[in-house]
């Protein structure tokens, strides 16, 4: 999407960017630094509201401010208690656009509207594509089963969800997950889409605040390391490690939601992604996981996703 | 992969074919008209061994062999009793091409190979792939999640399986799973195909040999209605039918392996594809059901993939 014909389209001039590439918001990765460097290489910056409590999101908006002369956002799941006071945090803090996921998009869309904050929904089915699109959002997230972290019951595809969605809905269509590499981009963009969310390439920076551990265990993750499991609670892609082998035991046993639930516990996010324990942590990471073999800076992800993208474009002309 | 530059490729120069064009060879949908149909079409037809015994095989190839004067293949799964049989006929057939699938391709590659025939064989995660590639096949396929039927147990989508597979193996790699559109055939070039394989969308044609009520039912259905399931037995990717609930009804009861094996019982596959018991058949389909919209001949199935990729490619130039 950065070839000529695609500097402009209906992605860059709805967020006002040179690139139609946005960075997912996610917990425990996406602070200031991350998003501010995405948004000064060109593409959208997006705060992980996720987890940050409404004092800390206002802190990381107030420095992404100063960090960048650029668009940014922030990503923001509508299903926590906290979540009327972090839309005022955005709102007063002028953050032009909000991604909203987990949660309806009719609630806060025309209220954001109104302040002027442009709104894409994350979804991953058609069904709930359409319900964005009837919600007046600007643009739709389609996200696919590959993706990292938390995940549609539908379990489709990028490659079968991304033309479906476009077939059947008129706002702009963001590709996400597996996607970590310019030709993967191009790809998405043959499939559809308008623009790209990219997360586990970027949560694997310099600039992300996660654990180097966490980083590290990324890295070195194979083809076939990570699972969508928990689908009682809440259906999650996670790297594979003694917490996951933990809940297999829990399945093997035939064990009920509730064990799972005590097994999951609280801030088990954080203890993986932010302070580094790969063994007992939710390490919340995508399939392409296997793509990523280094912990560059963001300015050298899009070098890279530049050059893999015009390669893959030049080797089909 | 119709465009000029595809025209002659690794696999159409492995196969002696016009496009790298694969159809799968699915149980109960792929007999001799269908196979031959794909084969005079230009790409490659693969009788579906997997729902025929030697005698039943042996008549598809001869009848295959007077329909068409192009090359056609068998596709062979290598875990059911049949098999040497099954390979006996092929060999006694002279068929130029053997897709081989759940299985070791240890086991009959260099047979096949002292007759003259060229191996492929489908693996689903990219540790089956490098020893397939061990093993001397000629060709892998590379089947993601989305595919229908017998499926791997990693859960690697088309869109991160195909470029790790391609980023490691030096064979020609075949791209399966989720492709039902000339677009999506382009999207699986890029991420490195070097052909494709189609089966839903072949499934669904007037020469497919399954129930037109199995078709009409593929017609129906919308994205989110396949699941895939029975990963105690087999993962198998299945349109949600009374059978399919019958099986979420076992897994909400915490039932084991054993009564899932009870409820499938013995000709599922066979009652509900080639029978038309779309209630309780098993209807193996993969993801990309959603984008089958009506029941055309193969050969309007080739002109709208080379028309769809010939505009794919046309929108990205």
């Amino acid at each position: 999407m950065c070839h000529k014909k695609y500097d402009m389209n209906r992605i860059t001039a709805l967020f006002g960017i040179r690139q139609p590439i946005i960075q997912g918001g996610m917990v425990w990765n996406s602070g200031w630094r991350l998003a501010s460097a995405v948004s000064n290489s060109g593409g959208l910056g997006l705060l992980g509201a996720g987890s940050m409590p409404p004092d800390v999101l206002e802190e990381h908006i107030a420095k992404c401010r100063q960090a960048t002369m650029q668009p940014f956002g922030v990503n923001l799941p509508l299903m926590y208690a906290g979540v009327e006071e972090q839309i005022r945090v955005i709102i007063r803090g002028k953050v032009p656009v909000v991604f909203t996921s987990a949660g309806s998009p009719k609630t806060y869309t025309s209220l954001l509207h109104q302040h002027g904050v442009k709104v894409a929904h994350v979804t991953s089915s058609l069904k709930f594509a359409l319900k964005a699109q009837e919600a007046s959002v600007d643009a739709v997230v389609a996200e696919g089963f590959e993706a990292g972290g938390h995940n549609g019951k539908e379990e489709t595809t990028t490659f079968c969800l991304i033309p479906n969605i476009k077939k059947h809905v008129s706002v702009p269509v963001i590709a996400a997950g597996g996607i970590a590499t310019g030709q993967q981009m191009l790809a998405a963009q043959i499939l559809g889409a308008d623009g790209v969310q990219i997360g586990s390439r970027f949560a694997v920076t310099r600039e992300s605040s996660a654990h180097e551990r966490f980083k590290t265990a990324v890295v070195n993750a194979r083809e076939g390391d990570t699972f969508l499991t928990l689908k009682e609670i809440t259906p999650v892609r996670l790297l594979k490690n003694n917490f996951f082998y933990e809940t297999e035991k829990i399945y093997a046993a035939h064990g009920v939601k509730e064990d799972l639930v005590r097994l999951l516990g609280k801030g088990r996010a954080r203890k993986g992604m932010f302070e580094g324990d790969t063994d007992e942590g939710e390490l919340e990471i995508g399939q392409c996981a296997s793509l990523i073999d280094d912990i560059p800076s963001v300015e050298e992800v899009f070098r890279r996703l530049n050059e893999e993208y015009q390669t893959a474009l030049n080797n089909i002309r």
